[in-house]
């Protein structure tokens, strides 16, 4: 699969073509998503430099987010990522769908279950209280993207039943259906491994790497309203975020809302 | 070092009893951070449940970030993270030093190398203009926690030479030394797998949860001043961030500055 590449006279080091043009043959498509590398002792050949040169440059793409490797298995291409603007509150599906993908929603359970004491105090509840949970796995493009367990108070949960969750974020049904206007979240993002459950529900290798989301969500009154948490595979998605270098307050003009383009 | 695990009527199924009291254990500071949680087997025989009801118990707890494991090696307390908030940008020891950490940044390397094709597009140079590429491995408290990759005009890097770089952010100097006023970054967030040199640096095992944030930094002209990768260790870190339902534009009252506690 790859031919035609002997590195021409450059001021680059040989790591740096290398990678520039493993890079280039990845973004223009030549190199199609989950396409298999040759492997390091190929490239070294190929190349016609050391092992450690090629093993530079696949540490380096591996950590641009353009390649990944599966112990034992070898050295893959990875897929565009989808991304989502953290820049407003916005459930997954509005996000999606303004971006032309297709989006479907496969409940696993709609349960009501005694609140944890996690769970109690996010939505300001007693421990036991029950509340509704639900597990969603999210596709986007016919391909599962993330898990979602949503909690909700009880009788918010048991309303959802009637609606179209397989198509319709929950933002949207208690917005527009159930008329609770959406205040602010607050969002906690890291990374974490999934485990055997997630891998089998986001069908990755158990182990792959997931980012990781905790949403409390309040209505415009400041109540609490909706506690989530959210698993994305990280190979497929990111998010995205402008900040300005000084906070906002009412007196300034902000730097990102007075012309910088936003992306 | 589980002892009167015994459980009490309750109206909780059985996994989230036992979810809570581990939870309550490891929140309270009777479990330590790294402590090793006992074996699923012994964990079912001390609390006489099923294995699968332990084993919800401790995947639901993994997916909370309170434990992790490490294959064939058992199940451990995770540590409380360190946060650093969305909400402005902002150096990591400026942030940090803020909520009393002791912050040390070991420089790794700090050299010239022409820019390759992606840092070239970022910074809007040619490939191959020369550039400074500044490796740091960022320390919290005496434990590793970031390593940046860090790009700028060669001439800007040069001139950081001479400055503190070990203990003083970039962005510091930056603004206060060289006079370049900060304006907005790009960021894209995503969480990827620690290759071995990752995992050397930071202190982890190969393959462990890494969160990754791309970061260009812009000048208050607009003009792309600083590109980096960031990868923060997936067990020791997380951004927090709170955002509000609708995009804050110059003629509406913002609804997380109007008076919402901002955490």
């Amino acid at each position: 699969m790859i031919s035609s590449l002997t590195l021409v006279p450059s001021p680059l080091p040989l790591y740096t073509q290398i990678k520039d043009i493993l890079r280039e043959r990845i973004l223009e498509g030549t190199y199609k998503p989950h396409h298999k590398l040759p492997s390091e002792s190929e490239m070294s050949t190929l190349f016609d430099v050391s092992r450690i040169t090629v093993r530079q440059a696949l540490s380096d793409l591996q950590n641009e987010g353009l390649i990944f490797r599966i112990p034992g298995k070898g050295t893959f291409v990875a897929k565009p990522k989808a991304f989502q603007q953290l820049t407003q509150l916005e459930g997954f599906a509005e996000a999606m769908l303004r971006m032309g993908y297709e989006i479907y929603n496969k409940v696993i359970s709609h349960k009501s279950v005694p609140a944890s004491a996690i769970v109690a105090k996010k939505l300001k509840l007693e421990t036991g209280t029950p509340v509704s949970e639900i597990r969603r796995v999210r596709y986007l493009n016919r391909e599962p993207l993330s898990m979602e367990v949503t909690y909700l108070m009880e009788d918010i949960g048991e309303r959802l039943r009637s609606f179209d969750l397989p198509t319709r974020d929950i933002f949207l049904v208690l917005e527009n259906d159930f008329g609770i206007a959406l205040g602010y979240a607050d969002l906690q993002i890291d990374a974490m491994l999934a485990d055997d459950d997630l891998a089998h529900q986001l069908k990755i290798e158990e182990g792959s790497a997931v980012l990781r989301m905790e949403r409390l969500t309040h209505t415009a009154a400041g109540k609490p309203l909706d506690f989530e948490y959210l698993y994305f595979r990280g190979d497929a998605f990111q998010y995205r975020l402008q900040i300005a270098r000084r906070a906002v307050d009412a007196t300034a003009v902000p730097q990102n809302q007075a012309g910088d383009p936003l992306p």
